[in-house]
């Protein structure tokens, strides 16, 4: 049985960790700011789907603290990347395997340089979830959840999806974690940026049928910056993320659930790198550096 | 001496309009919401420079008690161009010019096929000033007035630029309107639109380095799409909006204060416009265009 570690117990660590850890795996959970809350009331996870509470957490404040696991999910924010070194320094051993579960690109690369490893080390693994920390081990799952896992070893990939599905997430793996991480942009660079930006949510601005030809512009032209970035996602994707966000409930994306709450946006993985990622191949994104330009000025507005 | 028309006794219809009658010309001011304030009261008009007011105005809630003037000044907003036709058919005879005192692209073009008029009739007329209207007959200059006067007919351009420089208006001339439109455009465009939707001014938009440059960059792409138009701008101009925005007070454009106070933005005018020109004749807007329609959102929104 594989152990997994679970660096950062916010929404997505909560959640993915807790359901993990209720189908009988052994779990250990990196939580900084509310390790004593979790050691003494443990973890609570609300969903939908019935509410899980792990009274019993295998929580660590200091990953120095955690054994080396066979799978490490880093689930905090891009912003955190910063720590990654001495983080997997701690829980990693040489055949495990890394997931990246976050937003944006350029996070393995971040892994593959903080730790030394190879990239076939590394997952990048995409959660389309509506999930919030509420509380100090405390997690609000809304809805959704399924899984992408991507990257090149596919067996490893595999192995680590059985165990997501036999906890009841829906996993699809891949081979290619550049272009599953850009399809997942051509949705989070409009949709989060946006809500952000307008203070809204998903279905105000896909009721304003100006904007939403604007959105799917913006798509297009990250459609363009990934084919320039050897990802070619067919255009039929583009159509397609209108009209499932046409149909989806109301939705905050978590970048403006962080810049409510007063924390940093993850800016530079989400934006920044696939602005810089395009340009290096000579591809201008002129709309999504507005974007992110704007966005950078009120992340550093709300924290001055 | 000529006769003046006033068509919007706003900011702009009210500090130009009082100067010309305090130099003793004769001019008619078209105010409907407080036209029976400024027939008891007259006109306030506060500035630096020294207050200006005056007590018996001549005032009109309808156009077609007006007098046809030589010169007619359309000083309302662009968002009321849609009233021209009929105002223009009470005020203008053979002869009179029309000057359009409005921010953006098209207002000349509305003008002529609103009222028939042929292109040397028109000025377009820029003015470079800090001034709002405050409450009924009440208007508060800050600072800067100069204007631009630009059309085919110099002559007549200089024979009104001549009524104003003696009303105390620094005014240069010059003969391609499409030319002086688009240039005023290159400042418009970044600062009235990101000040909205940034909610700031331009000294804070000025001091993020990073939104400057982006700045820089929508100012780039205005000089592109008016070269395409026609207009050719010096590459230098763009370097020299940035440094004199730079030393200039702390400023909130005439696009955030109508927002502010609940009034339809000219965002047609100012984005619509130049964005549909270019397309025209084959240039892309991308950066302009995501902020029109985010702007169009914010106005939809505000005034739903």
């Amino acid at each position: 049985m594989t152990t997994y570690a679970v660096l950062g117990t916010g929404a997505i660590g909560g959640w993915y960790g807790a359901l993990l850890a209720q189908a009988g795996h052994d779990v250990h959970f990196l939580c900084r700011s509310d390790h004593a809350h979790v050691k003494s009331h443990g973890l609570l996870v609300e969903s939908p789907l019935g509410d899980i509470h792990l009274r019993e957490v295998q929580a660590y404040d200091d990953a120095a603290d955690m054994p080396r696991c066979g799978v490490a999910l880093v689930t905090w924010k891009a912003t955190s990347n910063g720590g990654l070194g001495p983080v997997l320094a701690s829980v990693v051993a040489p055949e495990s395997t890394v997931v990246m579960m976050q937003n944006g690109l350029g996070n393995e690369e971040a892994a593959m340089v903080a730790a030394g490893l190879e990239p076939d080390r590394l997952l990048a693994g995409l959660s389309f979830i509506c999930a919030h920390k509420v509380g100090p081990g405390h997690v609000r799952h809304l809805d959704y959840g399924a899984v992408t896992l991507a990257g090149d070893d596919m067996e490893r990939a595999e192995e680590i999806a059985d165990d997501f599905r036999d906890a009841g997430v829906p996993v699809s793996v891949e081979p290619d974690r550049v272009l599953a991480r850009w399809r997942k942009l051509v949705w989070n660079i409009p949709y989060n940026g946006l809500c952000v930006l307008l203070d809204a949510t998903t279905d105000s601005l896909m009721a304003d049928r100006s904007l939403r030809g604007e959105i799917e512009s913006l798509m297009r032209e990250v459609c363009t910056a990934a084919a320039a970035c050897g990802a070619a996602i067919p255009e039929a994707f583009v159509a397609q993320m209108i009209d499932d966000t046409a149909r989806m409930e109301p939705y905050t994306p978590s970048t403006k659930l962080d810049h409510e709450r007063g924390r940093p946006m993850e800016l530079e993985a989400i934006f920044g790198n696939p602005v810089r990622a395009a340009r290096e191949v000579g591809v201008e994104m002129p709309r999504v550096e507005l974007l992110y330009r704007c966005l950078k000025y009120l992340d550093t507005r709300a924290r001055a």
